[in-house]
């Protein structure tokens, strides 16, 4: 059974992204699977690896949108208290869970120490999403989904949230890359916003030194509505301003 | 008369970094700039380009930290609504800036639409930051910095950040590298971060293939509880688990 999700939250745990130590790299990935999902990602929160303060952004983040994905703070050191900090919010006790301590064992063999174990312990009632493909569960309580943060694991647990999660139609995207500098389209992009209000129309200028274009990107659930205002910018610019390069 | 910060927050505003069309590029070198200073960001957000969520989260960070730094959205197209909203959250109006539309009328020349100059609207009473080396201000209203979005354009507003900002004492950092997993060293660091209390420790995996380190970070405003901190480590571990690479 899919789990209906129509917005979504991300809380990014850790001091090193708010001291620019590590750059974040899973933002990113994750927006991108929940666009693909049509699931409209609302907000996203980045705090410190404290108990407290995790609890309360998390409270605020659950209440508020469908789901909400954390990542980081899930290692064995002293630094990792998102477990602590997810089952606090929600008012549960954390417990051993048996099937990951058999995955841990068997990943770590002769290098395991007591406190690998600890990456077992999880939110009482906790769900192990599972992947058709085999490997790793993901973890969701309640309608929290608990996410490494070492990039290389993050990564792993996409494919899972692909098959187990169902968003709403999905959204549609058509992007134009047009050879001038956006305030010169701005009238015309207020007239597309007007005539067009099922389409979220974004603008983004790219500076590559002296080279100055613009991306319009044109989204929403309506695959022809999306069409039909693309058209409606194409059609009423000069065909000089278009290029046909692919979009980066 | 540099303005004393000693806490921080960023608001990212733009919904392609939420739909991740656009990889966000500014809050880690903001991040890096302020841990410099010994200013402690506490904070980052990502919300959408609607005027009233923007404006509720600024009231939100700019009550709780010394400084609240956004980027994103300060352009001349309909999705820019940064101005707005902050002017909005502030209680003020919004009053064209005479010495910005000099700037955009030298820059855009003959490209120069009317549309180019909502870039000159600011919240009333902002003040326009300057550097000591020339170029474009950048914007103070209130405890707010608006800060741009295009990436090229944010970096060349931290020059000014950290001519005009005065932190805390800086904080230090020292970096270690182990070659072994965080499970193995996480009782002993356990016992580090007992016996220097005005030392934050953090541990980061790195996993590249089947090579797995973990790098082990000493941050504090103290330099020699830092290195203390640092040595007490080196000197609990047998020099084959220290790697002298140099720290990513």
């Amino acid at each position: 059974m899919p789990i209906m999700v129509r917005t979504a939250a991300a809380l990014i745990i850790g001091n090193e992204i708010l001291s620019g130590k590590i750059q974040e790299q899973n933002v990113e990935l994750l927006a991108k699977e929940l666009f693909a999902l049509g699931i409209s990602m609302r907000k996203i929160v980045v705090c410190p690896d404290e108990v407290e303060v995790i609890a309360d952004e998390l409270n605020a983040l659950r209440c508020r949108y469908d789901a909400v994905f954390t990542s980081g703070g899930v290692g064995p050191t002293h630094d990792d208290v998102t477990v602590e900090a997810v089952a606090f919010a929600l008012g549960r006790p954390v417990a051993r869970f048996e099937e990951i301590e058999v995955l841990l064992k068997a990943f770590f063999g002769s290098r395991l120490r007591d406190r690998h174990l600890r990456m077992a312990d999880l939110p009482a009632g906790a769900e192990l999403l599972r992947s058709g493909e085999g490997g790793w569960p993901a973890v969701r309580v309640d309608n929290v989904y608990i996410l490494p943060g070492l990039p290389e694991v993050f990564r792993r647990k996409l494919p899972i949230l692909r098959e187990v999660l169902q968003g709403g139609p999905a959204f549609v995207n058509r992007t134009l890359l047009l050879l001038c500098d956006e305030g010169e389209v701005a009238d015309l992009l207020d007239r597309l916003v007007q005539a067009h209000p099922g389409v979220t129309i974004g603008s983004y200028p790219l500076w590559k030194g002296s080279e100055i274009s613009v991306r319009i990107t044109f989204d929403g659930r309506d695959e022809e509505a999306v069409e039909r205002a693309a058209e409606a910018l194409k059609s009423a610019l000069p065909e000089t301003l278009l290029s046909d390069r692919s979009i980066p």
